[in-house]
């Protein structure tokens, strides 16, 4: 089976766009979040996102650092939503994680997942190069992922104001 | 009647793409000018923007802060042109206001427009997350009213070194 | 002759994209790279891709400063991959050219060139305005100078995620 990979800029729709897509496909759909929470701000965003999901049906995992492992661990035919690869690659940005390694496994669980699979990840490299060096670092590991998973992906979308680009499919 | 969202971003072209869309459809176009100067070199561009748009034989009016108002005084069968939302929303930002009700009340405006209407405004949301905690509220609510705007958009363009790509219509 | 404009995000594939595009077209083609280092890190990155290239069978000719000479100098027909345009901007913003008149001069070499040219550069526009005066000047004139040559150019390309949406051709 192969998967979509929705990117977006921030405040996109990027979010919202992945969830229809799985919608359209599974009624008892698995929402995995990657965010993990450094401060109040994120604390008030991760939980809003949460009930808002709960709120519409989805059943929640969260995985902020075993990604592969959570999706390798669902039955076949299960619906995924993977929302967002660029906050699970900034936890192990800062937990001084193998990214290389990282980010290849991901792609051989995401290629591997028997049914229908929709991961969303932030546009993040349109701007000025950060003067921050982590900053640069992360850039550079969101583009390489993005680009080896469009690879292997069967479609890749990018949602501008709430609409869709095909990439790629 | 209803409205094309013109975005872009930075030094992309998309205002004189705006302005090519409004004079397509009429000789005696209205330029709504949202810039605010807080320093002189804001207003300077203001400044070289408006002799410009005046020397090709537009009307311009200012309204950094009551779009929705100045262009419901507009009457039937006039064409507008707005330069830029993300100008206005800054300065909405920096005014305190409640931006919700602010975005609300522009979209009503824009909706009950009877006339051609092309607003400009920049995708600000593909870069790194700003270390600036009112640069990331910024970006967020330039997102959602992107995403408001172009839900009740006829058209939505992303103007790229010139050139727009068809986001809707 | 009219040349090819590959824009892309930072780490987005732009450079092997352009790569291919010119292969596709010779056997013999030139790499004219523009990377000026100023620290460590990007003699790192400026070594690693020159390796690289030239280990993938291209003549590599540095051109940081002095790029409309160098193509001038190409003889017809040479295939040539201009790799980029923003970093030979950024050395002229630091040395203090004067940044229209040698955007002018690369255009009318660009145009000029008799043989298949393609040229990357990064799209740095879609983020929230820098704080910094020197990374506001250099996305205004970046910016400029992807409008300019679009226009001149006859295909224009932007890469995201390793594949190209058609801006323009």
């Amino acid at each position: 089976m192969s998967f979509t990979l929705v990117l977006g800029g921030a405040r996109s729709g990027k979010s919202a766009h992945g969830e229809a897509l799985v919608l359209a496909q599974s009624q008892s759909p698995l929402y995995i979040a990657t965010a993990q929470a450094f401060d109040t701000e994120m604390e008030a965003r991760i939980a809003a996102h949460r009930r808002a999901r709960e709120g519409r049906g989805w059943r929640v995992a969260e995985a902020p650092m075993d990604l592969a492992a959570t999706l390798s661990e669902q039955p076949p035919g299960q619906a995924v939503l993977i929302d967002c690869l660029t906050l699970w690659l900034t936890n192990h940005l800062l937990a001084g994680s193998d990214l290389t390694a990282q980010g290849a496994a991901l792609a051989r669980a995401m290629v591997a997942h028997e049914g229908p699979l929709v991961a969303v990840s932030n546009e993040v490299g349109f701007g000025i190069v950060p003067e921050n060096a982590l900053a640069r670092q992360f850039r550079d590991a969101a583009g390489r992922l993005h680009q080896d998973l469009a690879q292997r992906a069967a479609r890749v979308e990018l949602v501008v104001a709430g609409y869709p680009l095909t990439i790629k499919g």
